[in-house]
């Protein structure tokens, strides 16, 4: 995809930003006028619209096949909140306008006119990501994960009891704070905190990861095909536990009602829209932005002595 | 100390249950006839008391000089509840009657009148464990903990941002669900299952353990003399904190108005007794409860091939 | 696959034994009789073949067209040795009988009559597993391996320097002992202890997991599709690494002259026999075999306080 | 200690450099013609001694009466080698001149005229560490260890098999690559990329570490203190473990006539001049060295969204 193109085809581009950032703001001002010099059709999310003096359009108004990407400027919060509200059928690529040090997800440090230049001239490459549904019961009404499905208990000082299953097969039971099932995507976010695994993109996986088990359940980080259900039976019925979204939403799930969490791939995924190959960008941004180990080798003075 | 030897002092021990188990209950009945029968005085906890028709007494009541011992029927909960409501000046030292099989505290697995016979015969060796306190700001309204205290978020969701402090030296700033602070004696509770260190009886020693802290702060299990004032900043005004102590108690941080939780060993500390000595009381728990390597070193043909 | 069958296709079913265990050897006899018996042609490897008094064949010389399946009676010792040694194009299925607790890999516990009548008569399910092969600069001498390969330091008091890159792309450079590439097969083993994830059989995975690397490396495990290409480069000179293929076989690597070790998918798979699904067999072993969680949940009077 | 005052005393510094590093050897000149115009005696160890046109002394011939401080310059492994080879009595105090970026035990960045000025003057203080003798059967002849004692393998592609005992008592048997048992001091070392905890230079405490421990054997990192007897059994007879000292030297143990190797705090601890209190010290350089968290707080526009 190059985002010049989409002025011929009539097509345009969203625009979300960070409100709470005034430095995100103002690329999101610059960004948008940079496009209606270039002619390329913006469409600002509903609650920057007004700051840009420019009419707003809600997230899940934008498909794909009008806004086929959508820039967010700010950092993964960002990127996290814009994607659960995007349609659940064919939502636009997201593109990731990294705004300070942290954010992961967000590849681009754009905030030159030149830099806006390179961008919308590029081929860009479409990284598509699985998403995660979780269905309590019979119900299904929360939205899909980009990162990971949290389920923890509603009481810190209480550990949660429960019976973890794939594909109707026991895993574990025991004792947990919680369990995190996370996609790919997320393998670098909370997931990794809580002592997860690194999954490349491409791997069409999940992973289930345990928050502080009693050691003797003998809980470990799990991975698994991507078409895998995994349930979770909450085996203490005076017990609430708490689903979190991407660290977005919490929903208290009442564990006198409800006996099992069900979560598995989403039918509705995700894309990323990128200058590189997705597993080129992977390993640049995790030795650029999480592991301290880009700073090796040392300078030949600090190597260890023979 | 001798229990046989209340009697002749005019002293009492003190009896508390877990209410809801049968079998705990029934041990405690036994046991109070057992101490009436060999005329040794009995308080039981008030809520203990109609049950075992005898006037009771508030745990708050019971100091050593009059009750030099409690026995605590249940688990390690029970014997974390009866430790918080004991006098915080001269507590009796507590015995650790064990319920079913996690019990970690709870050491005596005593239920019939021959161990009974035994328990109270025999020459019993106290065991003195430090607590610790916490302030917030310039209150101070908080229990003693045994086990540890816990300072998490109060939204699972989102991350704590701290900075931890030793003695007023900065150990680590960043991102973290929380963090533990424990004692000896709960090494082997929660810090555990947080990834924190096991930590022999006799060190006097308070552990610092970060729970899922983001990769980036490199924050680790940190042992310190247990003379050591920690605190805690929370950095994030918008997001509260939660105090829990020992698993029983959970205390709101308003962070809006609190910035700093300070942690310290408490002036009073807690008792248990024990037939053996301390450190051999330890490892032969960690063996036979804890770590499930009690069950090595393998039979001959389970062997590895040479 | 039906072993029963084997007898009227003019097939037959090799027999490999853990030598030092008479338990194994006596299993291994039994077996042997019970195929002659049932008119099932069998192979004894020739380290065996005089004990049951039959002529031996060696491993290589064992392909699936004439032996397609073969027993080895002993642990994952056992299993692993002969997958090493069968021949690299069209191996035998193994079937796995485990003597004794540990194995995981052997499904089977099998030493009765009517457990070997089982057996043949079973519908037996083929378990597709995938191997490693390891390259050093332009040589290729190390067998396929089918839990891992391990590149170790020659010296346990030196850390080795390396950059490790998937596909041409670096992931991370520092000081480790060493690295851990590991099959989905193998994450049960010594991936594990190391700090590795679990993955299930099913997913076309490779794991890279580091062995106590230099905190500051911020190296963690890590997942890749199976088609991934990794290249371990030795940045130290006067260091040699080592290389082990499953615990069986170790290289010397002088890193003076070899900079460069390269692992990725052997065009040479391996099959395992087992009466269930891959994922039945998996989570049934890892419960009843290596987590110790088992033994939950907890009866009634063991849960903790509400 | 003032080091202006030896001249005062008649007493001299010791001098010491890595040899592979220009660097290092040049601030030894600059250090030694500092001294000689300061009028302070300095006695260089023999290997570097010709390089500075002076006489030479041995390691072990620097007593503290005579020669109270030795200055390492170089990195830890050079503080490593010198407090071996010091003498097992009186040993001097050691001033870690740090070359390079990785030294956490050598605390001074000293190369100017200046930086030497202001070190000589400088009231220093005196960190005491404690250090860990080994002993085989009846056997005494290895070098007290200021970092570690690592028990290891012999073949990194077998695990042995211990049994853990700490003052008799039973810690743990099972299944491990090796075990390191870690002073204060070596905690920030080995010990912690093996999963070990930090701990604080004034806790008198010595860390029990396991090395990719199978994960039945429930083997976790030990706090205990610094006057327990550690001993460990060698459980398989064909193999042989090693025994490596402070990543310096190693030696082989034969198990088949070895069965037990015994650690303990050594008679001969060793001091370290500092120019902040111990503990300032170890936070300071545990921030600037070794965490990434340093790097933390994260400026305004970094903060997560709210």
């Amino acid at each position: 995809m190059r985002l010049l193109d989409l002025q011929t085809n009539g097509l345009a581009i969203g625009l979300a930003s960070r409100l709470d950032s005034a430095k995100a703001i103002n690329i999101t001002k610059d960004l948008s006028n940079f496009l209606l010099e270039k002619k390329i059709k913006a469409f600002p999310e509903s609650r920057i619209a007004n700051i840009l003096g420019l009419p707003g359009k809600s997230l899940h108004e934008m498909t794909a096949d009008q806004v086929p990407a959508i820039a967010c400027v700010g950092g993964d919060g960002t990127i996290l909140r814009v994607a659960q509200k995007l349609p659940f059928k064919n939502p636009p690529a997201i593109l990731g306008v990294n705004v300070g040090a942290v954010g992961f997800l967000a590849e681009f440090d754009v905030n030159t006119r030149e830099s806006f230049n390179h961008l919308v001239s590029a081929n860009l490459i479409e990284e598509r990501c699985i998403r995660l549904s979780c269905h309590v019961d019979a119900q299904d009404h929360f939205p899909p994960a980009l990162n990971e499905i949290l389920v923890i208990t509603s009481r810190p000082s209480k550990a949660l009891s429960i019976t973890v299953s794939v594909d109707k097969q026991v895993f574990s039971t025991g004792y947990v704070d919680g369990v995190i099932v996370s996609t790919p995507t997320g393998s670098t976010a909370y997931s990794l905190s809580a002592g997860g695994a690194l999954v490349a993109p491409e791997l069409e996986a999940v992973q289930l990861v345990p928050v502080s088990p009693f050691v003797r359940t003998g809980f470990k980080p799990l991975l698994l095909p991507s078409s895998s259900t995994i349930e979770i039976e909450l085996l203490r019925p005076k017990l609430n536990a708490i689903v979190a979204i991407d660290g977005q939403n919490e929903y208290t799930i009442n564990s006198a009602v409800t006996k099992r969490i069900t979560i598995r791939k989403s039918p509705s995924g995700i894309s990323f829209l990128r200058t590189q190959a997705s597993k080129t960008s992977f390993f640049s941004r995790l030795n650029k932005k999480l592991l301290p180990g880009a700073k090796f080798p040392l300078p030949k003075h600090d190597q260890p002595e023979e």
